[in-house]
């Protein structure tokens, strides 16, 4: 893929960041230790662990330079290292290893999430949040408008850069028998949008990308075309004249024994 | 219905909570004006909104005096009124109207959401959280149990004790024009039980009670019995023993313009 485009991403942050505040509120009292933020895009969900544990020592990851470069300027004082989260390992027990809207990026989640917990200091938590909505409309429509010629021989299968989801009750499965206490929960947040371009330009900066980055730019403004259509007829308007965008999430908070 | 029981329902009183707290996470300051807890059972949702807005006078609501005893004994600081939520009016305009697990036994959702909306002041917020399990198992089966011989008849129509839901789009429809800002969202919680009993005791304290209040006391055994079987089948044990009781709930939080 392309690098990711720090501008179009914060285009939503704020609607983008109250899921990272709702994890974060299902995080009790940590031990002494680095905080972690793997996946931390440019630097909004960092900022915010940074408010919540003043004086541990926060170190945000990414793979994306861009994404490091943007988190950078905007949290001068912490730490950011380039890292890809398959293969990360702190140096020292984890207080807290957070990851918000980056592990469904990641694959092998039966392996990965019991690795991470692994890297628990004793008291430490682990939370997680990832976007559940490969069932949603945005998403079954790339799908389908990227089976179609001329678009599907280029963008080939973008949809198994996604990993596959286990579901709450798998999740739970992984981490219940290594945990002191496991809470898993889905939120289908509804995002009021002004229309269907709307829509896509907030998938265009994160879902969409795999479907569209290998496209030239002649086919890629007639995929854009083709997929705004077909979300202009699955999304109606209420009765504002905005749009609801469902975007349901799964959430997962482990917390290891003291 | 007979009256509610207070120590049933404090039992589960720290995962009931949990919605309140995220409903009210989502409120932003208020204005000048008394804050309403309509609904507010033994007290637990109100005395959140008092560690919120330790300044405002907070009134709680309930049709139940067992739960208000109760709530009085919480919280002797606050005001408890008995009160119907369908013929509520306040003296004079409200800061907040917050309403946690209340509304789904009020009727008619199209005329009371407007009417409550339109008792806040300039600024004011309405907040609202309701079940919407009606679609689970629990609930399902308490439909399906109570339709057989010998419970059919005492029990008659029970689930039209409670009000149909809109969903997050229709209430969105109802408060998007009025509003300067609407937040519609749903939650499924997974709460994790010990075993089938725990979570018939759990729906006891609540969506149960129109389905076993009219029973005498050997019908209402056999009830329970029956359906305490169906819940073990259609909740399967995960990998720590215990069983995860999906809880969806919907929330609303709509914003009057200052």
């Amino acid at each position: 893929m392309s690098d990711w485009n720090p501008d179009l991403y914060k285009q939503f942050e704020d609607e983008r960041t109250r899921p990272a505040r709702d994890l974060l509120a299902q995080v009790g009292s940590i031990p002494a230790g680095p905080v972690f933020d793997l996946g931390c895009g440019p630097g909004n969900s960092t900022e915010l662990l940074v408010g919540r544990f003043p004086g541990a020592q926060v170190i945000g990851t990414d793979t994306s330079e861009a994404m490091l470069a943007s988190a950078r300027e905007r949290l001068p004082g912490c730490v950011f290292e380039q890292s890809d989260i398959s293969a990360w390992r702190p140096a020292s027990p984890a207080a807290l290893v957070y990851a918000n809207a980056s592990l469904q990026w990641v694959p092998d989640h039966a392996r990965l999430l019991p690795r991470l917990f692994a890297e628990l200091a004793p008291g430490g938590t682990l939370a997680i949040q990832m976007p559940d909505n490969r069932d949603e409309p945005t998403h079954r429509l790339m799908r389908e408008t990227a089976a179609l010629a001329p678009w599907a021989e280029p963008i080939g299968n973008a949809d198994a850069k996604r990993t596959p989801m286990l579901g709450v009750g798998g999740y739970y499965d992984l981490l219940a028998p290594l945990a002191a206490r496991v809470q898993v929960w889905r939120t289908a947040y509804q995002h009021p949008m002004a229309d269907a371009a709307a829509i896509v330009e907030w998938v265009r900066a994160t879902g969409l990308k795999p479907f569209i980055d290998p496209l030239p730019p002649a086919l890629r403004a007639s995929f854009l075309e083709a997929y705004t259509r077909r979300i202009a007829e699955a999304y109606p308007a209420h009765a504002d004249g905005r749009l609801l965008l469902a975007f349901p999430r799964l959430f997962i908070v482990a917390q290891k024994a003291a």
